[in-house]
């Protein structure tokens, strides 16, 4: 089989596929990703079992068709090396020959039987959101869930689909992000979904969106879903166990709302931080009239008060949370966007909004005593 | 006592003095740099015991005197986050307080006087060489040390000190870099000095220089060694034991000569790493008429050959090299710099010169068999 690829279209491929490959494993033959080629057409995949992921290649030329496992690690490195705008492989049974203008590698290759099949997306009926919307809602979300929770499904993300609107969730029950976002059909689809998918199916799938008018397609299954993002598609099982009911935790009314500038106020949190410890992690979020005071404290380390000046002419209201919480639902954010504060009192979740569709909830820490 | 910096002024030198702060130490002190104020000058030092520095910071406003130890790491962290432009230090004996626009640290602090002193710069006899010549000299030879060595000094850079040029010499036994750098004097010198510098000093030197038209003074004693960089002191202590006579191991005559640039043969170079093992780590370098062809090949990975035409019309010459000595020699380079590889034998050291200031001898690994 003799294939050849301009060198950044493959090498782009590799790079799409080589995030689903997995790092470490008891199972070495993962560590490759398998090219298919049938007439004409070229087709690369990974799996590390759980998520799999298939990659159409552009422009390929050749007349012959059959499978070859590539060794990803190395044919990344050397296609990043090599200067010449094509590339040519030679593949024969245990040999993976590779052309680039006067570089020449030959390595041997592992049998492409025995690695595992990557579904394919047939689905005829599934749900379309725009590939811009979906990266900012995993973005939006995907920072809150907790990789080591083995309790419900908290490492996952929660996705609740319907043929108007999809919502995005994710927890680690001190603190809740929820996404609303439009969404449709395509086919004849008119029920609504829910399902709790690996954090990192969702990473690739962000990773894997192209230019700002892409539509994603998503076709959940019983078990498992497969998603097209243009030339991309991810198979990947569903996370079991139950996702809890974040609806519940979302604050209906807040007496107090405060706007507040994210740039200005992601700096203050970061600066509150600076003294904080693993002992003493709290920082006292004081809103009064026109200004937030943020006051930290922690043993052998000191103390600081950085404040801000804000729209507010409120009673004053303290709460206590956890800085890094709020800073990494500042840092996905735009500099310059307005955030809601949403407070009951002191000791009541408090919710940040953009608008209606973007939620986040933070419990507040206990003061001690 | 009270002090007026700029922000990015008293960022800066903590910066510079950080670098040798020790990041892991039994002695919780140094973690921390002296700012040590006399009328209307303030100096910042940081010491590991072996290496020290002083920094003469500009534009400081007091009218006091006195002595403070800031805390290195969270000093840097506040000085990053805070947006004013000027930053009051408040200094009471146990106290810092740290004033920026709205916001304030305060931060206990140790007592002062239990940090090691570092020398100051008092030569009035010295040798002096042009920054930017240091800097490249540095960058040219430091790679070659041996950080891991104990045999002689290898870990170390060798400098001679003479009037008129200055030698810098790092090997760590199987490949040998040597720079030339003219140089002049400060007072009244003669003699030629030797002495083996701690590759961390040359580094925290290197990073010293600023501009293009500072001079560096450096003043070697029996056991240490006082340079000025600007407003910058490195105190250094030497390394002792014995550097390897290296002008023996320069070859003299070359009978081979041949002239490469070093940016598409570097490129060369890691192509042909990817193909080695930490078991084979030899590629073959194979210089005939026209063409420099490396080949490598390694069990379980594969083989490669890659070529690039090169001005040369001699003999057909084999040597085999440990790449990632003959990268580590080119990435020091501009990748439009000429450089002359000079051959004895495929078993004879090999000298790659940079005009005649800059020599980098390796040692051809033995064929098996």
């Amino acid at each position: 089989m003799q294939l050849k690829f301009k060198r950044d279209v493959l090498a782009s491929a590799l790079q799409t596929v080589a995030g689903v490959v997995p790092s470490r494993t008891p199972k070495d033959i993962l560590k490759n990703t398998k090219l298919v080629v049938e007439t004409g057409s070229a087709v690369l995949m990974g799996t590390d079992t759980e998520i799999g992921m298939r990659y159409q290649i552009p422009e390929v030329e050749t007349e012959s068709t059959g499978e070859v496992l590539l060794p990803t690690a190395r044919l990344t490195q050397i296609l990043r090396e090599v200067m010449s705008e094509e590339v040519i492989l030679d593949v024969s049974e245990e040999m993976l020959e590779i052309h680039a203008g006067q570089s020449e590698f030959r390595l041997p290759v592992e049998d492409p039987r025995e690695f595992p099949d990557v579904a394919p997306f047939n689905a005829e009926n599934c749900y379309a959101i725009s590939g811009l919307a979906l990266r900012q809602a995993i973005k939006r979300v995907a920072f809150a869930a907790d990789d080591e929770s083995t309790r419900y499904a908290l490492g996952g993300i929660f996705m609740e689909l319907s043929p108007t609107q999809i919502v995005l969730a994710a927890t680690d029950s001190r603190r809740l992000a929820v996404m609303h976002s439009m969404s449709g059909v395509q086919g004849d689809v008119s029920e609504t979904k829910s399902v709790v998918l690996p954090r990192k199916a969702m990473t690739l799938l962000e990773r894997s969106i192209e230019g700002d008018d892409s539509e994603i397609l998503i076709a959940p299954g019983d078990n498992d879903v497969v998603i097209r993002s243009g030339g991309c598609m991810i198979y990947t099982r569903l996370v079991e166990g139950r996702f809890p009911n974040f609806r519940d935790v979302l604050p209906s009314e807040t007496p107090v709302n405060i706007d507040l500038v994210s740039g200005p106020f992601h700096n203050l949190v970061r600066q509150s931080q600076i003294v904080t410890s693993d002992e003493s992690r709290g920082v006292d979020f004081v809103f009064s009239s026109g200004l937030v005071t943020l006051k930290s404290q922690a043993a052998d380390i000191g103390q600081s008060k950085v404040e801000l000046p804000i729209d507010y002419d409120g009673e004053e209201l303290a709460i206590m949370f956890d800085p890094r919480f709020v800073a990494e639902f500042l840092r996905v954010l735009e500099p310059e966007t307005t955030v809601n504060l949403g407070l009951i009192g002191g000791e009541d979740p408090a919710v940040f909004r953009c608008g209606e569709e973007y939620k986040y909830v933070i419990m507040p820490l206990a003061r001690d005593a």
